[in-house]
């Protein structure tokens, strides 16, 4: 039976980026996803908190798969665009990334995602995202399974 | 004298995580900033392509720096936020992005930039952002004399 | 005394085109803002829905007293930018904007605001802003006192 | 024979706020727009200017139809967000929105807008839009062809 929510860590598994960077999948279910991230030396910028690209690659793989959990069998997930405020300097020990999808439609989905910063106990907000995601129907995310659609495609 | 070039150029490099992706600054001038960036497989997102964090990295960094280049001796750069559209799936041997500085105001300037995905001997546009960055001023940007700085305002 | 929401609601007045449009402020507090628009048909789009202009302007005005609500006094307030997400064609008898400050910082504010189309006892969220509001620090709203401010600088 | 020009200007001519505004559609060409609007008292905001929705407004319009005037026939166009960077306070006699399409998708495609106000002899820059359009495939822009299509979709 079709499990979108598997299906979803399936994809995030195969992001060879996100394995880079060492985030990790909290939590996902219908419309919503949780990503976090140690903050470590490498992914800052030069005041030394974390870098713009680092909280938009964690918000943007919130927010994707905050969508994708919504979408039918058979499809794959991709960014349409995203606006993203940093609101506050990143800095402690993490970054946790919370997507809540605004409205799922058939074609596209409104994500907003929020990026906090976890230092001690405290947690401050440190960018928000509005993103647009996209439903590509009849794509499947698994590039085995798309390899082999397209191949029954030509046949 | 100060040099808003060789500034940039120096904030450049302490940024930690632009070095840990591998980024190149191909040029710097006033208003305009190009980055490179060559796609190695742990850049690329579940597709295979180069991942949007990725791409917005670079995006940004050329942002900011045109930005920068611009802005009065004894101050720093910070993104405010950024609206980036994904145009096209971003495969080949490297990433080129091209910052232009629209309007260089005395705290807010708007930038332009265009990320290309370079395949060959073929270039494709593969996103662009609209980004809003804010000029600190009286905040150096090179931590050494930030430091300094706070120590002479508290005394 | 100074007070913010009577600084916001003379400034409200003081906008010709949302007296052409036909607007109204229905609530103002620190910090929120809602602005309310009766549909009629001068103000719609080719498909007879309410036009993304008109629910912009409504989204924008929420959101620019929301943030001019927290700002100190003898300050006026500037939009930056704002992005807009059309979820659902705005269709019905009136438009409501509710807009909730984010973040409310020394010179830039981080506001959010949702624009509900009203349809007999129907609500349905027609659009969604992010938008980034500025604080002009030491230039009055009221153009009577700006024009003093502004008489007494150059003496 | 199908003439994507007649289409997007027969649909411009549909558009009552425009009328109520008082646009004008300068230019219409593949994947380019220019509209213009005089400035009028009734179009200002608390401060004098143009207002950002009226801005707003005459963008969005440029933008939908320099993206409409490349879809194919029997569809619409729809907006699926913008965002909007307000430059300079627009102030003089006109404003004229410039919309260029920098990608024309099959589903989404994205234009780039300018808003210039006049003053005198002299333009100045006064906003910036970066904007995602959609296709809607088989469906007329034409209420009473979309109607039909409807009707014959139930039978």
């Amino acid at each position: 039976m079709f499990d979108p929510i598997k299906r979803a860590r399936d994809s995030y598994a195969r992001q060879n980026f996100l394995r880079f960077l060492g985030t990790e999948l909290e939590s996902l279910e219908p419309g919503r996803c949780t990503i976090t991230l140690a903050i470590r030396p490498e992914l800052t910028q030069q005041h030394g908190f974390a870098h713009a690209g680092v909280i938009t690659t964690l918000a943007d793989t919130a927010a994707g798969y905050a969508a994708y959990s919504t979408m039918p069998e058979n499809a794959s997930v991709l960014t349409v665009e995203f606006k993203v405020n940093l609101i506050k300097p990143a800095m402690g020990q993490a970054l946790r990334a919370e997507a809540n999808t605004i409205k799922a439609g058939r074609t596209l989905s409104v994500v907003e995602a929020n990026v906090f910063a976890i230092d001690g106990g405290n947690e401050a907000l440190a960018a928000r995202m509005q993103a647009t995601m996209m439903c590509l129907a009849g794509k499947a995310d698994d590039p085995s399974i798309s390899q082999r659609q397209e191949t029954e495609r030509k046949n």
